[in-house]
C-alpha cells in the first residue's frame, strides 16, 4: 500500500513543484471548443491536465462546481483521467464534508470509493467524530479546514480555546490527536502570511494546502516563505480560476509555468 | 411568493406536527420488494413518502447517502415526488454545505435549482462569506449548523467568543444578521435539553431543525419543552433510522404515528 505520504513526496518530486490546479468548471467560462463538445465540463477538466499535469503536484477538483449541473460523471471521469494522464499528481477533492457517524462514513465512500479521490476536504465544526470515519482510510488524505482566505472567517475561527484561537487549537489537535495514520493535512488560507506562520509554528510536520493564490490575493513566494516545513517542502499551493481562466495576455500554461517557478520543491533545487 | 416562513407554517398546520423525516436510505437496509426493484433506493424512498407523508412537516434526504453511490438521479427524482405526493411538506436537503464566493453559489444552485429543495443544511465554519450567497435566495431556508448532538462537538463549538460559547454566537448572530429575509433556522442537537433551551432563549424567533430523536437517544417530548418557541412551534424534529428501518414489532408507519402524536403542533390542539 503506498502511504498518503508518499503519495504526496511524489508529487512534490515528478513535478518539482508545490503548484496544486483547482478545477472549478464554470460552463458559461469554458472556451471553445470545449464549450461546445458534447460534454463540455470534462472536455475541459481533460484539456486542463493535459496542459498543466506535469507541473502540477496535486490537481484539486471542486464538488459543487460540478455537482451543481448534474456533472458527477465528468468528475469521475476527471479524476480517472488524471490518475492515467499524470499519476504522480495526487487528487484532492474538494467538497468540504462534515458529517458524524454513519453520515460521515456515506461521505468517505463517496469521495475515496466512489470517486477514487487520493484525499477530500473536510470541515471540522463537528468535531472528533466528524473526521474519524474519514481518518480511518488510512492511505487516504485527510484535509482539514483550518484557518481560510476569507476575512469574515474570523468570526468563528478566532473564537478562544483557553488562550489561543480556534484555529491553532485545530492544527494543535491534527497534529496531536488526528494523525495517527500520517494522513491528515490541514488548510490554511494564503491571504494572511503571519497567520500561517504560526500554524506551520503548531504543526511543524503537517502539509498543508494553501489556497488563495491568485485571484484572492495570495503571493506564492510569500506563502512558501511563512508556510514551508524545515525541509522546505509540505505545501500544496493551490490556484484555480487564475490557472483556468488566464486574464488577457497570458494562457493556461504560461500560468501554470509562473506559478511552478515560485513553488519549486527544495529536492529539484538541490 | 411563498415565502420560507409561509412554507413552514403550511407544513405545522397540514401535517399538525413537527415531525420532520430524514431519508438515509442505505441499500443494504432497503427491504424487499423495494431491494430487488431496478431503483431500489427511489423505490424506498417513494415508499416512506407514502406511508408518512400526511404525518410529517418535513422531509429532510441526506446527501451522502445518495451521492456514496451515485443515486444523484434518485435524490432528485425523490424530491420532485415529495413536492407532488406531499406538497405541504418542506424539504430540506442535509449537506452541511459550507465553501464562500462563487464555490458557495455552486453548492446553493445544486440545493435549490438542480434538487429543488426548500432549504439546505449549511456549516458556518467559514463565517458571514459562507452563508451570504445561500442568504440570497429568499424563498429559501438555510439551516445552520450551531449545537450538534454529538459528544466530541463541544471541541469546537464551546470556544468562547467574549464570554458565551461560540454555538451561542451563532445562534445570536442568526437571530441578529443572517435572518434579513426570515430564513435562517438553526440546527440544534436532541441529546442536550440544556443547550437546546439556551439557544432558544438567544434565538426566540428562529426554527430549529432538531435531529437526535430516536437512535441517537433524544426524547421527543423534552425537545418540545426544552426548544419550543412562545407560539409552542418552532421545531421540526427529525427522526431518519428510527422511522426507516424500525426495530422488530413496529413499523415505518407506527414509529412515524408515535412520534407525530409527541411532536403536535399548537395549532391543532387550539
Amino acid at each position: 500500500m503506498t502511504t498518503f505520504t508518499e503519495k504526496l513526496d511524489r508529487g512534490w518530486s515528478v513535478s518539482g513543484s508545490m503548484l496544486c490546479v483547482g478545477l472549478d468548471p464554470i460552463l458559461e467560462r469554458i472556451p471553445e471548443p470545449f464549450a461546445s463538445s458534447p460534454r463540455p465540463i470534462l472536455a475541459f477538466n481533460r484539456h486542463v491536465v493535459d496542459l498543466v499535469g506535469n507541473l502540477a503536484c496535486a490537481f484539486k477538483p471542486q464538488a459543487a462546481h460540478h455537482g451543481a449541473v448534474g456533472a458527477e460523471e465528468d468528475l469521475a471521469e476527471t479524476i480517472a483521467y488524471i490518475h492515467e494522464a499524470a499519476p504522480h499528481a495526487v487528487v484532492i477533492l474538494d467538497a468540504k464534508r462534515g458529517d458524524i457517524g454513519s453520515t460521515a462514513q456515506m461521505y468517505a465512500r463517496e469521495a475515496f470509493e466512489r470517486y477514487a479521490a487520493d484525499a477530500v476536504t473536510v470541515n471540522p465544526y463537528l468535531g472528533d467524530e466528524g473526521l474519524a470515519p474519514f481518518l480511518e482510510w488510512a492511505d487516504r488524505g485527510v484535509v482539514v479546514l483550518c484557518r481560510t482566505s476569507n476575512p469574515g472567517a474570523a468570526l468563528i475561527q478566532h473564537a478562544m480555546i483557553g488562550d489561543e484561537p480556534l484555529y491553532l487549537a485545530i492544527a494543535r489537535r491534527a497534529q496531536s490527536h488526528w494523525n495517527a495514520h500520517g494522513n491528515v493535512m490541514l488548510v490554511v488560507g494564503a491571504t494572511n502570511p503571519d497567520e500561517l506562520a504560526q500554524v506551520r509554528r503548531v504543526a511543524p510536520d503537517l502539509p498543508f494546502l494553501v489556497p488563495g493564490v491568485g485571484e484572492q490575493g495570495g503571493d506564492a513566494r510569500t506563502v512558501v516563505r511563512s508556510g514551508a516545513r524545515k525541509d522546505g517542502a509540505g505545501l500544496l499551493v493551490s490556484a484555480s480560476r487564475a490557472i483556468l481562466y488566464p486574464a488577457a495576455g497570458e494562457t493556461i500554461r504560461s500560468v501554470a509555468e509562473r506559478l511552478h517557478g515560485e513553488l519549486l520543491t527544495p529536492r529539484v533545487e538541490a
